[in-house]
């Protein structure tokens, strides 16, 4: 008998139609596999050759399923996943003002109501096949704990605004909570702390400049919405003379830890700008359509090469976490919009929902495709359904015709999270229990 | 004991956490239950009363769920699902005549493959919670009999051109096929047969006239794609000097028979006209936007109190059968275009996929609510996961936050078709496997 001389990982996962890369090249490979090792992937290739070379206690048989990396959702207030459908169609202030402040600031108050929103939306998110989301919220230390709980990656931004709000009543405090979030939370491989400066409107000059100074100082991301209504234009515009963009500009702070969200009324100069000094913008289409916000200029964004990724924006908005029906509205849209049907192709989607996701959030070294050295954030979408037959393009199945509910398994740095649909690492049926009793009580004031 | 004084029916379903009957006052029943003998509802209200009235060996705990009336996709063409995704963000034309005309020559000669592709998308709805579609395409006694084998409901239009089709290679005979289908099909309350007159650009006026005379004198619906692509209204004008609804007005076809598909150029007059003449339309924003054919002006629709369905079109420019989705973009796109929240809401949206939609058919009276004498055509939709909790409003849940994943339970004229999320009526796996073996043949030539 020959000496085996393949190498021990500790999961081969084997057969599968398709191993969908994400890498730069977009290469997809038939009856593929993934060797993993202390959490990351160690070769990925044809199935007899990854075999040929690896062996493995845990083997798993793929076949009649696509491998992908997980989805990395670039814009997420997991916690508000509490107040999902609370008041639609409705205008914007009305929906604002009337529902979502108010009931911010009475059930956001409590640490735990944070801790169990950011958990449910954990939970729908795994289950969809997202494995990093970019938090942005209050008491974000509890998104942490829930991201840790749940197993799932995640940027997590302590939102910073002049005014009172439910972890910070006295803003003149502001400074010192972000202080306090950052040496309160360590940077892991996991959760990776940044700070999110709310808006131009909600946030001075001087809450901006000191805000960006800290997120330099410790090199991490400044998280903002940017031009997301025509009204935050016209208010920012009415208040200093310029465009929320250019406002920025001239506070210096466009660089390359900004992560913009929204830019739905960004105009070319300031989309120049941003381009030009290394910032990086993130697509919400489906939370701009719903909430009336209009509709970013993304066919632009592609043809400046603006690094860019796609997010859901919170639940209370969407109203959902699916960053499979994020990205199938993200490649239909525009090409209705500008009457070309060759914009915004499933390539390129796919990349924005995964390997330009990971790049925009400055973890590109660490996940966002299946290549070797990478975490094994990898999700399995079974195609043995009548709307995934039949299959002609795999790349452009994912984006055109797979559902957050063809998601089976998922994996977070090489740990089992989802397995036949099941999350494994919290109690869903305890979740949803906790929430329904708690939406009841919402439902009452 | 007292005497028992309730009714025996055939099926109770108790305890829904909410039944939205789709009734036109929107009413919802929290605790709701419906009673169903011979196929037809007996009864809905809340269960308590039911379960006091009614009596049935058959008695389903509905709780965790929401009832409502299944989805009425109003323009399918149900074979095309053979060729889903075969060819994604192409100019239009290279699609058309590069891929798609050239597939169906080939490949839609064969009644058999029809058959096929119609189980495959029947399949397909059904576990999508779609119980009634509008198709049209060639050889459709096919569609027909996939219909009937798979238990959903449907208008079947025989499609008419003035070029050789699958089933009509001499288009002089095109009249003749017209007239065999409809003698060859008979009219019952699940299969309602319909001449499907392709376009303004394929079909010539003296072929539009005599189609419609054919629908009025059989009292069938007459269906059309009208004003699809801005290349249309010019092909059109070029032609005959005039918009396509300005022609079919001059040919005197417009009234209550039609049923224009697409609409997205349709002026404010030709809306009028349409209205006036007591037409419908169908609405098909994912295919619309995916082909960059434009955005319909459903606001207008609405304000004009057109009747409208909406509709998925063929799973080969979609790329999925999936009313949700469908609802989802109709309710969303219209509120980013126009930059008004409050357009096309969730009740006014839920309606044109329900009750709207069975108007727009014909079959307003047999189906599209839950409604006593209507068909207990009813789908359960589990509430029971991290994506649907919490629930302030069950309208807009299933408007923004439900899938087609979510649908448990499918019930068309009383007789439970889908269980569990199984289909019960055909073998799924099969008619992958024979697809599956199918779609290896196309992607060869």
């Amino acid at each position: 008998m020959a000496e085996d001389r393949s190498i021990a990982v500790d999961l081969l996962l084997t057969n599968a139609d398709f191993v969908v890369t994400c890498d730069k090249a977009h290469r997809v490979i038939k009856n593929g596999a993934v060797a993993v090792k202390a959490g990351k992937i160690s070769a990925v290739g044809p199935s007899h050759e990854i075999i040929a070379q690896y062996r493995s206690e845990v083997q798993l048989d793929m076949s009649g399923h696509i491998l992908m990396p997980g989805l990395v959702n670039c814009h997420v207030h997991a916690p508000m996943t509490l107040f999902r459908g609370l008041g639609d169609d409705l205008p914007l202030e009305k929906w604002l003002f009337n529902l979502i402040f108010p009931a911010e600031s009475r059930w956001m108050r409590s640490s735990e109501n944070v801790y169990l929103g950011a958990l449910l939306a954990c939970s729908e998110m795994l289950l969809g096949g997202t494995t990093t989301f970019c938090d942005g919220y209050f008491f974000e230390e509890q998104v942490a704990l829930a991201a840790e709980a749940a197993g799932i990656r995640a940027v997590v931004a302590q939102g910073i605004l002049d005014f009172p709000t439910p972890d910070c009543p006295n803003p003149e405090r502001r400074f010192k909570r972000a202080e306090e979030f950052l040496s309160g939370v360590n940077q892991t491989d996991m959760i990776f702390p940044a700070l999110f400066c709310h808006a131009p409107y909600t946030c001075s000059p001087e809450t901006i400049g000191t805000i960006h100074s800290l997120c330099r100082h410790h090199n991490i991301p400044f998280l903002m919405h940017l031009s997301e209504t025509s009204e935050e234009v016209n208010s920012v515009k009415a208040k200093y003379g310029v465009t929320p963009g250019r406002l920025l500009q001239s506070l210096g702070v466009i660089d390359r830890h900004c992560i913009f969200i929204h830019g739905v009324w960004l105009d070319d100069d300031e989309l120049k700008t941003i381009k030009d000094r290394g910032s990086r913008l993130v697509h919400c289409p489906e939370s701009n359509l719903k909430l009336a916000s209009g509709i970013a200029n993304v066919p632009k964004w592609l043809d400046l090469e603006i690094p860019f990724g796609i997010g859901t924006d919170g639940a209370a908005s969407n109203n959902n976490l699916d960053m499979f029906g994020e990205m199938r509205t993200a490649a239909q849209l525009h090409k209705g919009i500008f009457l070309d049907p060759t914009l915004c192709n499933a390539a390129e989607i796919l990349h924005s929902a995964t390997l330009k996701g990971a790049e925009v959030l400055g973890l590109e070294p660490l996940i966002g495709s299946i290549e070797p050295g990478k975490y094994a954030d990898i999700i399995a979408l079974s195609l043995k359904s009548p709307h995934l037959t039949p299959l002609y393009d795999p790349l452009s199945h994912i984006v055109y015709a797979a559902k957050a509910s063809d998601v089976r398994h998922v994996w977070v740095g090489g740990k089992q999270v989802v397995y036949g649909g099941t999350l494994l690492s919290v109690d869903v049926q305890d979740i949803i229990d906790s929430v329904e009793k708690l939406s009841r009580e919402i439902l009452k004031k």
